[in-house]
């Protein structure tokens, strides 16, 4: 049975029903509720499941057993013991949902119970309501705009949440994304900077930022760099200065920056090539078997190249003028090492193995001798069945980054509208962790139940249309 | 393996494990610890499944399957998910435990947890510590004294609960009986006063008190009467205003305390008997097919010369005039159709059944013709292998009672000994809902993990022994 949720109050429940509440989009908050005895009074406590659901299947499935590699504590229910009805309830918990299935586990026979005043009150750091775009844009672009917006708003809350359900925790490489975001739509701008400085203020012996922090209970780093997000920290600083104008914070945060930079130099070998060897995680993407050489490398000389405009901004061009020569360094070293001219590609490590993420980090990194140079490699991988392919948002959008940072517009939007699109085809509120347009039903843990569906790292598309005019009518048209 | 608790902070626990922590003995309260991640920052939530034991079997075997015909609602378990380690976690609802069993259902295996400052936090309205038993009394039935007070201290609550893991209910029965052992021992005498107004300030359109009331979340009562606990509401209130001196609120409570008579002698018949006819539940004990009209008739005489003895307290005589007469009518109707001069026993019902309840309460009520025939009248049915035997602690104390009305101090004695003493020889730091000495683990609800194992109807021993001076060495040697 199907009903609105007015309905609701008047249903009376007993021990073994169930019943599931669609709050009509997604958000991250709490769940409360009234809940009433009816035709006696409460003579024993009430036990329920509650199921918070991002999607329809977290509901619509039993969440047991479990299959994935990652714990079965992220599973997002909650049993509850009532003593004393009627009562109003709130979850002490903050979730990330839509859906909530209630089931009454256990209750005397001799009363039923009503569920009144369902509510779900979100959180969120998001202040402001940007405006639409405008409708000129294709239909499928505004809608892609604003569920791009949602996944952010959603995850925007202390800080920066990769995702609201799944860690909730605070990346450089999800941040990056969610800051560029952020400065066409909401404006929370002093979050970018308590997330700039959050990493600032976990300092590590080996001079890295950490991949990840935590904020709670006190702020504490976990044990995990990547060299590519240690790149990035400097880009998302430079981005911050540009958007905000806040040289004070560039200024103050120079020196972490600079640091990073110098640890990443550090790993270059004599010929100014990076080479993973493992020793220090390179994220770059989860796809099974990439090799990350020449991704890395070219994230840090893309990297370096934003240097130089935040040492401008900041007056400070003398401090840096090396990076301009390691930029040139490693820029010929890959052109020299990395390139296969006769596949029109760049390639990583000793297997020389063709990318996605390759190419895509060549393209930002300014590697390519000339834009059309830059295309093919793009277009060679995308039409190359053997090529490692991506499969997180987060390479999906370097790629459209890439794209259309070397004109090729139609690729980009066409590839936001089968990738993106195809969420929204299956349904999505908010941007996933993970989609695989081929197994949309799959999981990288093992089990579809440990995904997270409001994902930070998949929320560019409003940064793609909104700073890079991606799906512009009059870039269109063109 | 078993150590101290000061030994459960250097213990490093994973998902799957599980241990015991021993409070060393039953509180009702609020469980906290302290949870710390070890080895890794936490990078999960952790889920628990902690059970909350009054005995042994509590924790040592599973709860489910679960057969008992009342709700597993009642089982006191808990699943929690803590979010952010470490923390200090305390449990929001109020447990009745010596025992935890906390259980990691789910971590990530990057990281161990450790328990530390694990508390129990008791709470009752027992302010004072009673002065010990003489150690010139029998070190058993000192051992009984004390284990009654920590039934009584843990049932006492904002009301007298009659039991603090199930129901805490506020039930007349249980009342009469925490109210007496309480006047000699913790002295909570606005309880009691609090209580008499609780069923008092909830009347029914039927005139009656109600068997049991609610305090939470609003005084409420359930829609449950008992004959013979309307009657036992008038000899609380005497009890309460002799035992206080309180007569302003014997003043107040009087017209509730006549009209549960008047209701009760309206159920007589033209020959001035009661009859069990269903329609209103006498409860006198849970045995299994137990006839209740006689000991209900005879709890109503015993009601009867409380309120005549409360009257002359209160300056009321002349108004009751016609208990007096209600009184002898009962008597001689009582010994004319119910005494079975054959066998020396009353009986009840149109089947003449014999039980120990019917002559615990013909003793008490004062109808036997002599102390001789009341004291054969129990003999007899203690020995009769046919008569219906109490399966609750709350007709032990009614025989025991009845027999030290009647003389039977060593008969009294030797109860108590097997009964509560029997209580004791199992382990028990509280006295117990049920207790059958014969298949000490069973349950009358069809699951010992039903049951409740601090049970406000099993504390009456030292109001035996302090007002009635049970097992007093001077007695016991006469």
């Amino acid at each position: 049975m199907v009903a609105t949720g007015s309905a609701l109050p008047e249903r009376n429940w007993k021990e073994g029903d169930s019943f599931i509440v669609d709050f009509g989009e997604h958000l991250a908050g709490y769940l409360s509720f009234r809940v009433a005895p009816t035709g006696s009074v409460a003579d024993s406590p009430i036990r329920l499941r509650l199921t918070l659901g991002e999607v329809p299947t977290d509901v619509a499935e039993p969440l047991y057993p479990y299959r994935a590699w990652i714990s079965a504590a992220w599973l997002p229910e909650e049993i509850i013991t009532i003593d004393d009805l009627p009562t109003e309830f709130r979850l002490q918990r903050r979730h990330a949902f839509r859906y909530v299935k209630v089931e009454i586990l256990a209750a005397s026979r001799r009363f039923g119970v009503r569920f009144d005043e369902m509510r779900a009150h979100a959180v969120s750091s998001a202040a402001t309501d940007p405006a639409p775009l405008p409708g000129s844009y294709p239909e499928w672009i505004r809608r892609v705009d604003l569920v791009s917006q949602y996944t952010l708003r959603d995850c925007l809350q202390t800080c920066f949440e990769d995702g609201p359900r799944r860690d909730r925790r605070l990346w450089v490489g999800d941040l990056r994304m969610q800051a560029l975001v952020n400065y066409v739509t909401f404006g929370a701008n002093d979050v970018v900077k308590r997330c700039l400085y959050l990493f600032a203020g976990l300092p590590r012996s080996d001079g890295l930022v950490n991949g990840c922090v935590y904020e709670r209970p006190v702020p504490t780093y976990a044990d995990t760099t990547t060299l590519d997000y240690a790149a990035l920290y400097c880009v998302t600083l430079q981005e911050y200065v540009e958007a905000t104008g806040d040289t004070a914070c560039g200024h103050d945060l120079w020196p972490v920056a600079c640091r990073q930079i110098d640890c990443l130099l550090e790993r270059l070998d004599a010929s100014h090539l990076f080479h993973d060897t493992g020793a220090t995680w390179c994220f770059i993407d989860w796809a099974f078997g990439l090799e990350k050489s020449a991704a890395t490398h070219a994230v840090i000389v893309f990297a370096l190249r934003r240097m130089l405009k935040l040492a401008e901004t900041l007056g400070r061009g003398g401090e840096v003028a090396h990076y301009a020569t390691a930029i040139e360094q490693m820029t010929e070293a890959a052109r020299a090492q990395l390139f296969d001219r006769e596949r029109g590609v760049y390639t990583s490590g000793p297997q020389r193995q063709v990318s996605c993420a390759t190419q895509a980090w060549m393209v930002l990194a300014g590697i390519p001798e000339s834009r059309e140079q830059a295309r093919t490699a793009l277009r060679n991988v995308m039409a190359d069945a053997d090529a490692v392919r991506p499969i997180t948002p987060y390479l999906y959008h370097y790629i459209v980054e890439a794209m259309l940072a070397c004109g090729m517009r139609d690729e980009a939007l066409e590839l936001v509208r089968s990738y993106w699109g195809g969420m929204l085809d299956a349904g999505a509120d908010t941007f996933w962790e993970a989609y695989d347009p081929q197994e949309p039903l799959t999981s990288p843990y093992g089990d579809i139940h440990a995904n997270s569906y409001c994902h930070a790292w998949s929320c560019s598309p409003a940064w793609l249309s909104r700073a890079l005019g991606l799906g512009a009518p009059n870039l269109e048209t063109q």
